[in-house]
C-alpha cells in the first residue's frame, strides 16, 4: 500500500471536511437550484459522494451495514447503470427531501462508519479498501471543483448577480508577450506509470511520436479574446469547425460565457459577484469551438493532449488552485517558460478523448467511471483555479463535449516547429 | 363601496396572513422547487402576489413610495407585458435570491406600506385603491391554490413521497347511484351581474338559450373511472379527440396523474403523501381530453358551462374547501340534488374559454390578467378542496389547457333530454 | 333520395373529373413534394381521395371487390384510426411508389368500380351509396382546395417562385369605405336544418340568442392590415392574445404569409407566381392570432360563428371561387351589403370549433371525419377563391388551428351595437 | 501534371455518364424524395455536382462565362459558406424546379462548358484546372455513392419495399472462421505520401507508433451480430458508450439499420427490394456505437485508423465496387489473410475524425471540404459495395458521426498482441 490506512484515515477527514466547508457560507436556498440538466444542486453534489463511499465501500466491507436511507440508493446515483437505473439527472433540482441538514447527517453517518471501517480493516481487504477510498476521495475533489462551477452557474441566472464569496485580493502583472517555444519531438512517452495514484483512463504509460512543434508561453488572455470579437470572430464562418458553427448560430454565441456589457465596458460574472474584466487574465469559460476558431483566426492551432504533456513534464504542479480561494483566474505572471501551466484555467487540446492503447478500465461498475464517456469529448489538461491542488497531475486528462463553457477552460497556442 | 376601507383592512391581513400559515411547515428547500415550467416555486408565489400589491397599487398610489428591490419588478412578473419584460417562467426554480427569509421580509415590508396606505387614503382614490385590494386579495387566493397544487407536484418528483402535511380524516359515505336531473332550459341567463366582486370574464350577465337537457346528480368517481381503464379507454382512439389521443401516445397515458399501482393496487399521491384509492371519491386529477373520452365511452357528454352554472344556481356554496385543510376530495355524499357541486374538484365543462357577450377586459395592464388567455383553453366550475371558499362563485370561470392535469380537476357527466 | 343515382353519377365524372383537370399542369416532379407535415403532395391527395371512395363504399358494397394494392390502405388512409394505423402524415412526400402515373390508373380503376356499383345498384343499398357517394364528392372538393393551398405552399420554398398557372386578369375596383349594418339579433336560429348535404357538424338548427351587433360591410384589406404593421403591430404585445404573442416570437411573425418585400414594395407569392400586393384586395394567409390582434388594434372584434350566420343568411352565394380559375383574392366590390360574404377568403371568427347542441356525428368510422377535431380550432366561413362554389354553404363551418396561415383566410370586423 | 488533360477529359466523360447511368432506372418521381434531412434528393446530387465544376473551375477560368440559372448558385451550394449562404439542407426536397429534364439540360450544359475549357485551356491555368477537375471527378464519386445509400433510405419509408434494381446473382461461401493476425507494430508510417490524387485530409504522410496489435481475418458478419441481439446486447448498459446508450434508448435500437422480422426470420432491405438476410455477408448499417458495443461484448476492440491502414498496406484494392452492381455485400470470402479489406463494406475505427500532424487543407473555400467536420465524427477505412473503386485509396479517411448507420458500415475486431 502506497498510504497505509492511518494516512488515508487523515485525507478522508481533511478533503471531506473541505466540502463541508466550501458550502459553509451558502444559505438552504441555494443548495437546492439547478438552472439546467448538466450542473447539480449543491446538496445532490453532497449527498452523491457520500453515496460513492456508501455503495462501493460499505455495501461490501461493512459488515451488517444498514443503509441510512434505502431509497438514497436510486436518488443519488449519478450514471452507474449497472448498479441500478439512476435517477433522472434533469430532476436533480426536484429533490426537496432530504433536506440540507438531513443530507449532512447522511455525510455524517457515512463518515462514521467509513472510519470505522478503515480503523478496524485489515488482512486483504485492507489494500481494496484503501484504493477504493483514495478513488473515493479523487472523486469527491471532482465534485468539489464541480460544486463551484455549478454554483457560479446557478448564480448566474439570477440578475442580482449574488456573490459566493467577497473578492479576494489577487497578485496582478501585465501578460508578458507572447512567444513560442521550440520542442524537438520523436519518440517519447506520456501516460501515467502507475506510481501513485491516477484514473484508469491515465495509463498505461506508452510511446508516441511527436513531430517538432512549438508551444506558447503562457495561455491566450481576455484582451486577446476580444481582439478576436472585434475582429469579427463570431460572424466569420470560416474560423469556424462546422458543428461549432452551428452552435454559434443557434446559440447566438457572441462572447465567452459569463461575460457582460455594460455602458460600453466588458464585465465578468465570478464566484465573487460581477467584476470589471481583467485584460491580461488569461480567458476562460470557452468552448472547445471557440478556442479552436481563436486559433485558427491566431494563425496557430491548439496543440494535442501529447504535445502538452510531454512539453510540461518538469513544470511544477503550483499555481491557482481551488486552496488559494479566490476561484478565478489572476492576471500574475511569474515569467517561467510556460506560465499557468497547472492551476488558473484548463486548457483545452485538439485531442478527442479516446482511450490510450492497451487502456484496461477498472473492474466492476468503477469501470463506467471513465471509460463509458469516450466518445464526443475534447481532452483539456492542466487543473484550474477552481481545481484542488492535490487532484491534479501531469498525466490527468479532464474531458467535456466541445460547446460545453461552464466550466474554467482556456487555451493555449502550439504550431508546427 | 361595497366593502369599507377597514373591512377591506380585515381581509387584506386575513388572507395574507392565510397564505404565510399555508406554508409555515414547509422546510426552506421545499419553497425553492419548480419541476416544470407550468408550476412555480412557493417562494415565487410568495413573492409574486407581493409584487402585485406593490406594482398596482403602491407605485401607483403610495407617495414617496420606495421599493423593497428595484430588480424584483422583473423578477416577480409573471405575464404583464406592458410593465415590462417579465422573468423568464421557465426559470423561476432558479432563482437563489431572495432567500425565503428576505421573501417574508418582503411581505412584511408590502403590507406595512399597504395597510397604512389603507388607513389614511380618503376621496377620489379610495374607491379605486379599494378595487384594487380587492382584486389582488383574489390573486391571492388564486395563488394559494397554486401553491399547494404546485407543492404536490413538486413533491411527486421525489420516490420517498413526501407528505406536506397529516392526513386529516375525511368525512366518508358509498357514492350515491349515478342518476339524472332534468332541466328545462330555455332563454336563460348566466354571467355576473355585477353586485360584488367578480373578475372581469365574468361577466356581464347575458341571455343564452339552452336546449333541454339532463345533468348528474355527482361528479365521475375514481371506481367508475377505473372501469373505463378496465376497458382500454387509454387504448381505444374513438373515444379519444385528435389532439387528446396524441398527448396519449406522446406522453404514455394510461391514469390520471398521480395514481401509483403497487402490487396490484392503485394509490393516489395526496399532500398527505401516498395513499390508497378511494373508489367512493370523485375522480381528480383528469385533462379535458380524459374527461371528454370518458364522457363518450360512457354514452353522455360534458356539460357546457352555461348548463352548468343554470342548474347550479340554487346550490349553496358549501362542501370541501381549503379551509378545510384536507386538500383531497372526500367520498363525503349528503345526497343532496347535485352533491359537491361546489368544492372537492373543479369540473370541466365543454365550453372553451372565450368572452362573454359584450365582455369588456379591466383597463390598463390589469387587463392582461384574463382576457389574453382566452385561446385555447376549456373553462371549469365549481372550486376544489384547495379553493379558499370565499374565492368562488357560481359565475366563476377557472380556465386550463385541455391536456393538463396537476389542477384538482374531475368532472360531472350531461346528456340531452 | 334527393339526388337521384343517375344525377350522381354525373356529378361523380364532373368531380373526379375536375381534380385531374387541376393538375394537369403540373410536372411529376411537382406532384411529390411535402415541405411541412401539415401540406400533403399533389399525388397523395389524389390517391386519398380515391382511397376513400374505395374503403368506406367498394369494400363494403361492391361485390368480390378487388383492391387495386392492398397496401394501399395503409399508404392512403389519412387519420381513420378505427380502420386501421395510417401512414405517417410527416413522410407522406417520401412515399415514392405508386407513381403518378400509377396513381392516376388507381383512379381510374376505382372510378369503373364506382360507376358500375351506381349503375347496377338498387333497392335498401341505393340511398346508402348515394350518400355515401356524396359525402366521397363533398370530401373530394375539400380536397380540391387542399391541393391549391397546398401547391402554393410547396411552391412558395423555391427561390425561382415558380408559377402553377399564368395570370388570369381579375376584375378590380377601390375598396369602399368601411362601414357596419346594424343588427337587432334576438332569439334566432343557426345551423344546417338538414334539407340537402351538410356535413355532420354542421346541424342540428338550433336556437341561439345574439345580441344587438354590427358588421363590416366587407373584409378588410392588405392596405389596411399594412397600416396595423406600419403602426408596430407586430411588436405591440397588447394586442395579441398570449399564445399568439408567443408564436410572433417564436417563429419571428411581421407580416402574413406570402408577403415578400423586395427594394422597399410588397408583393405577395401567388399560384400565379410573385406579384404585387393590391391593396384594396382583402387581406388573406393570416392566422386566428392576427386577424384577432388586428381587431384589437382597431377597436374592434371579430364576429361569432352564428354573428356571421345570422347576418349572411340573405347573401347569395356567388363570387370569387375555385371556378373562377384565379386562385387569388380580386380587389373588385359590387357595393352590395356584405361585400365578399362568400368566395374570395374564408372569413375568422372568434368561435372555437366546438359541436352543436345534440350534434350527433355520423355513426361508424366517418364518425372520424369532423367530430374528433373539435378541441383547439377556430371556425372560418364564407369559402374562398379556391373552394368549389358547389361545396359550400351559409351553414358551412371550416376550420383551422388558430396559428395556421397557408389557407386562404382573412377576416371581417364586428362590434357592439 | 501527373494526369493529362487528354486522360483528364476521358475521366470526365466517363465518371459524369456514370452518375446518369446510375438513375437512368429511376422515375421521376425517385428523383424528388428527401425522407430526412441528412439525405438528399438524387434530383440535388445530380445538380449539386454540377455546380461543383460551375462554380469552382467554368466562373474562375471560362472567360466570359453564363450562368445556366442565377439561382443555382443558392440552391446547389451544399455547405460552402464562404461563397455565400446555402439553400437549407432540410429543405432540399422541396425544390420542385427545377425539373428533372431541367436538371439534366444543367449537367449537359456544364459538361459542354467544362469540356470545352479543357480542350482549350494551355499555359499556367492548365494544372490548376486539371487539379480542380480531378477534385470535382472524386467530388462526383462521393455523390454516386450517396445517391445510392440516399435512395435505398429514402425507398424505405415505403411499405411497398420498391426495387432500385433486380438482384444480381452474388458469389457466396461460407464464412471462414474468425483469427487474428499478429503485427509487429512499432514506428511506422501512415498517410498519403503526394504521389497521385489524394483528398487535403489524407497527408502528410508522417510517422506514428503503434504497439503490437492484432486484427481480425475478417470483418463480423450478420450471424454473428445476431448472437450478440440474441444475448441481449442491445438491452445491457455496460456494453455501450454513454452516448450511444442514450441513442439505443431514445431511438429504441435493437437491430442494425434496414433489419425487418417477418414470421419470425430476418430480412434486410436493399437496393433489390427486401432479402433474406444472409448470415455470412459482412453485417452492415450499424453505427460506430453499435460496432463498438458488439467488440466490447466480444472481449475484443476496433482498431485504430493506424492499425487498420498499416495492416493493409500490402492488400490489393479489389472487391465488391460500386461497379459489380450488386449494391449490397456478399458472402464470399476469397480465404486472403485480410478478406474484404476493401470493398463489400466501410470499416469503422475506434479513431476520431482529426487532423494529421502538419495537414494543412486545401486554399480559398475548397478548404471547407473536409477540414471543417474534423469534430465529433469517427473514421472508416477500406469502401463499400457502393463505393467507386477507383475512387478509394489505402490513405482514404471517410468519416460519418458514431450515431449514423444509413451508410454501408460494417466492422473489423482488433485486440492487443
Amino acid at each position: 500500500m502506497e498510504t497505509t490506512l492511518r494516512e488515508m484515515t487523515l485525507a478522508y477527514r481533511e478533503i471531506r471536511g473541505h466540502t463541508e466547508k466550501l458550502v459553509s457560507n451558502l444559505n438552504t436556498e441555494d443548495f437546492m437550484v439547478q438552472a439546467a440538466t448538466h450542473v447539480s444542486p449543491t446538496k445532490w453534489h453532497l449527498a452523491h459522494t457520500t453515496w460513492f463511499f456508501e455503495k462501493f465501500i460499505l455495501e461490501a466491507y461493512q459488515s451488517g451495514y444498514r443503509h441510512f436511507n434505502n431509497e438514497f440508493n436510486y436518488l443519488f446515483n449519478s450514471y452507474y447503470e449497472t448498479v441500478g437505473e439512476p435517477y433522472p439527472q434533469s430532476q436533480r433540482g426536484a429533490i426537496t427531501r432530504p433536506t440540507v441538514a438531513e443530507t449532512l447527517s447522511y455525510r455524517k453517518y457515512v463518515d462514521e462508519q467509513l472510519l470505522d471501517l478503515l480503523e478496524k480493516v485489515e488482512g486483504k481487504d485492507a489494500e481494496k479498501i484503501n484504493q477504493l477510498v483514495e478513488i473515493g476521495l479523487h472523486h469527491e475533489q471532482q465534485h468539489q471543483e464541480l460544486i463551484l462551477m455549478d454554483v457560479k452557474y446557478n448564480f448566474s441566472f439570477n440578475p442580482l448577480y449574488p456573490a459566493f464569496q467577497e473578492r479576494k485580493d489577487q497578485p496582478s502583472s501585465e501578460a508578458p508577450e507572447l512567444h513560442f517555444h521550440d520542442i524537438e519531438g520523436g519518440l517519447v512517452e506520456v501516460g501515467h506509470d502507475g506510481n501513485g495514484f491516477a484514473f484508469d483512463n491515465e495509463g498505461p504509460r506508452h510511446k508516441t511520436y511527436l513531430e517538432r512543434y512549438r508551444l506558447a508561453n503562457r495561455p491566450v488572455t481576455n484582451g486577446e479574446f476580444l481582439e478576436f470579437m472585434n475582429d469579427n470572430g463570431y460572424q466569420t464562418s470560416h474560423y469556424w469547425l462546422s458543428d461549432g458553427w452551428q452552435k454559434v448560430n443557434e446559440e447566438k454565441w457572441s462572447h465567452p460565457q459569463y461575460w457582460v456589457k455594460q455602458d460600453g465596458e466588458w464585465y465578468i460574472f465570478t464566484l465573487a459577484g460581477l467584476k470589471k474584466l481583467d485584460l491580461h487574465a488569461p480567458v476562460v469559460h470557452v468552448s472547445f469551438y471557440e478556442a479552436d476558431a481563436y486559433a485558427r483566426w491566431a494563425g496557430k492551432r491548439l496543440p494535442t493532449e501529447q504535445e502538452w504533456e510531454y512539453a510540461m513534464e518538469d513544470q511544477e504542479i503550483e499555481g491557482n488552485f481551488m486552496e488559494n480561494g479566490s476561484y478565478h483566474p489572476n492576471a500574475y505572471y511569474d515569467g517561467g517558460m510556460f506560465d499557468k501551466a497547472f492551476g488558473e484555467t484548463w486548457e483545452w487540446t485538439q485531442s478527442p478523448y479516446v482511450p490510450y492503447p492497451r487502456n484496461k478500465p477498472l473492474d466492476g461498475s468503477l469501470g463506467e467511471y471513465n471509460a463509458k464517456f469516450m466518445a464526443n469529448q475534447m481532452v483539456l489538461k492542466g487543473g484550474s483555479c477552481v481545481t484542488p491542488r492535490s487532484h491534479t497531475r501531469l498525466t490527468y486528462r479532464n474531458f467535456f463535449y466541445p460547446d460545453m463553457k461552464w466550466q474554467f477552460s482556456g487555451f493555449r497556442l502550439a504550431d508546427n516547429g
